[in-house]
């Protein structure tokens, strides 16, 4: 059991009457309990949590006026992570893999996996396929990209970035899902806090459909094993901004933070994070 | 009240040992009833029906053996289509998008519409928000691109038909739904039936979310307004495959037709296919 | 006639050995004399000119070692610019394009003319060949793209641009170059000097080849008809950038201006430029 | 000295009244002497050999009238081909290549080479810079391409097939040149004639400018060191069509050969195809 404080500031300015929708809130699920959390908004509003739907995330909906605004969200949350035992989790065979994770097979707007397979196949085909065979993607996307801050933008895709060479950790994500659906494992994005981060952001990584699980994976090894926090699971990082608005508004500053609660360390020279979700 | 009879062929030959989904049932939904259907396959095989969740579609899940195979599929269909009526459907605003709508406005594999977002302003921007202004963006595609079968292919965008100027219904809707969202409107991809396509095949079309509704459109102009049948609807053609296959199997001939049961022709002089669905 | 005082620095702060070379000298033609130009270097070094062929521009090549470097170019140039007389440039034909032009005729890096055959057809098919529909290529670029600094960078080409909506000067030339070859005109790439252009930097344009000689096109209207320096010409940008190193150096400051001679200012009411050159 | 007899005919159904290039004449060269050729049509028609300059090809140019149409070349070529000695090619310094190598530093339509400098300096970066670093790329391209007929089309960009991971001769040398001018190392594309290609057709390769030479290099491995007879030299594909119209014609039949003079078969064993041209 661990226990992680994690803590988001959102400061705009409203330039005319927008709507917006956040996604911070930490999620509730079987591995990750919210101990407690608070929400607050600089002017006070009406804010609206939505509910995706079961085993997935909520968004918070506002409706604002112009002038200065600001929301932050604080939370203690425990995290029920087991790094994976000894038997190895297998893959799921197409036949069995049930119907709500089938959609994470497609390809989507920033993982082409149609156009991968024939990569994915030579580079990851000889690997035992299952746990062994997406940490091995993870490593070699670990090897093969350099973690550049700016070097990507909001349009890049796994196939953009597999050329590039360059991202981060939203791009290093997207590639690990690409390669992960080319090979027929279901795959999907997860957005999150993390423990340890530099600079301190909100966190991007995904996770594979192994043994009837989802499995948490993160390829920049930029977070220990068990300091994520998943927010909002999602097809791409087009499914989990953490801000959405139509209308006017600037994000003026945005401060996160993510701390183990006991004030240990984030031990980097932790295993590669892995975790059952 | 329409009643169309629609009927699929799929003969295959498979290879090895394969599993398969299919997306070929006619869908229940509040405006379409099915009055009856059968599905029977040579050799007979367990076909399990695995529905996507509720006003969503339902797949056919089988796993084949090596030899010859065909699935067969005949239904009559009552469709309680209406066409708008004079109170012109409105946009919805973002603050009012229902949570399960939302996802439809992110941009897919082949509808970046977050590429697109000042082409449709400066395209679409001073039409009536609305019915119109999706009618608009139909017209305007119907006008700006030439149906040219085999133009394109299964990694062909919304974008590359912009560009390229020509292709096939699949490329319509893909085209419509970036625009669409590129506008703040969600939209999705249907799949379905059509009577009177020619040359006969599968069809693919789009909704728009207005007035709280899901509204069809057809910016082929290809099919009658009442005679277009849905099979399956999702984020754009990556999610509503006819047939998903891992292993291996051979597509030998594909028979595809829908007629209105009470035998009159297909009238292709009205109006552009608008429904409520 | 008219005489144009074109005036550059450049300023770098060189981190290691490099090589390096510029283009940024006026061009010699037949249209365009060179009446007098100093170049300088802070601190001196040799400086070679190379000429990349009769017709084409020159390059100067340096090596430098690490330090400050600055290089500064004036010249007073005297264009014979004359505009279009009554009878309108034609078109030539396939058959009669000079070899020395064909290569204008497919193509290249970011202008990728094969893809947008279909597009130019239907929008420019109608109007008379020839320098009334280059002339309309450039109204509907002007008319269909914003001009907005920092909306592109250096790998965005002429389709990005079209799809997108915006760019700056360099796009305009690529997207004005795609559709005349797409149509069977030779063009190319020609970057220059441009009085009254704001801010004050290089500029971008293009030649179209009609009548057997070139024709200049501005379609960012952003310089009068006559205030256009001719420094290199090429493909497309790829062939003309203004500096090009191997070696480590930091571009620090960058200064670029073009008057008239006669001090008058520019007349931005002028028609379109467009020029024999 | 090696004497190859190489052999094309097309065969053509003309529409309309049509202008066509043909690039399929043998190049002269220091290194490639036509001892003779002969080209015939039917009907007789007039045909100007036009040259794109010193060390360059030479086209064919036409006008059709509606009807039949055929060329057929024939012609034996003496090769001097020399493999390299035992001081390995090196790179050539950017401050040392002449003017006229410069342009094929640049990316072109097919060789985005702009894009692909990170990737090609952690794959080729460790390799001895020159004759070994080609070669190494070379063998990369071999062991991570399938040669797959029909999997790219006119289109497909180096990229397009990094990322796809299969394509003809075509798309190896555009990855080819797109590694070696990431690099720094000027490379152009060459279409040719190959002995003992299967299934003949005509060829395209690739020359690497190093130690003021311009190397050949075949990625496919298709055909012997000592077996390919340049026709044209360009920046990529675009520049080498065997044929270019404009009017309306239809290739029928193509038939392209080429044998040793002395009628001993092709040596598939011999090292990776590369000479000094």
């Amino acid at each position: 059991m661990t226990k992680i404080r994690v803590h988001s500031e959102l400061h705009y300015t409203i330039g005319q009457p927008s709507s917006l929708t956040f996604a911070v809130l930490a999620a509730h699920s079987r591995h990750q309990t919210v101990l407690e959390e608070t929400l607050t908004t600089h002017p006070e509003v009406m804010a609206s949590r939505l509910a995706l739907g079961p085993g997935l995330h909520e968004l918070i909906r506002l409706s604002l006026e112009p002038g200065p605004f600001s929301l932050t969200y604080d939370a203690t949350v425990e995290l029920a992570t087991h790094t994976t035992d000894e038997t190895p989790a297998a893959e799921v065979q197409f036949g069995e893999v049930p119907i709500e994770a089938l959609a994470f097979l497609n390809p989507s707007r920033y993982c082409e996996s149609d156009k991968l397979g024939r990569f994915a196949m030579r580079t990851f085909g000889d690997i035992e396929p299952g746990f062994e065979r997406v940490a091995g993607i993870c490593n070699w996307i670990y090897d093969h990209l350099e973690y550049v801050g700016g070097s990507t933008n909001s349009s890049t895709t796994a196939i953009d970035v597999l050329v590039g060479g360059a991202g981060v950790c939203r791009d290093y994500a997207h590639l690990g899902i690409g390669f992960c659906r080319a090979l027929g494992i279901p795959a999907r994005y997860v957005s999150g806090y993390a423990v340890g981060l530099e600079p301190p952001d909100f966190h991007g990584f995904f996770e594979a459909y192994l043994d009837h699980k989802w499995y948490l994976f993160d390829a920049t090894r930029m977070a220990p094993v068990d300091g994520l926090v998943r927010i909002a699971a999602g097809r791409d990082a087009a499914d989990v901004a953490f801000a959405t608005l139509v209308g006017a508004a600037n994000l003026d500053q945005k401060v996160v933070s993510a701390h183990f609660d006991d004030a240990r360390p984030p031990d980097h020279d932790a295993p590669p994070a892995v975790t059952t979700a």
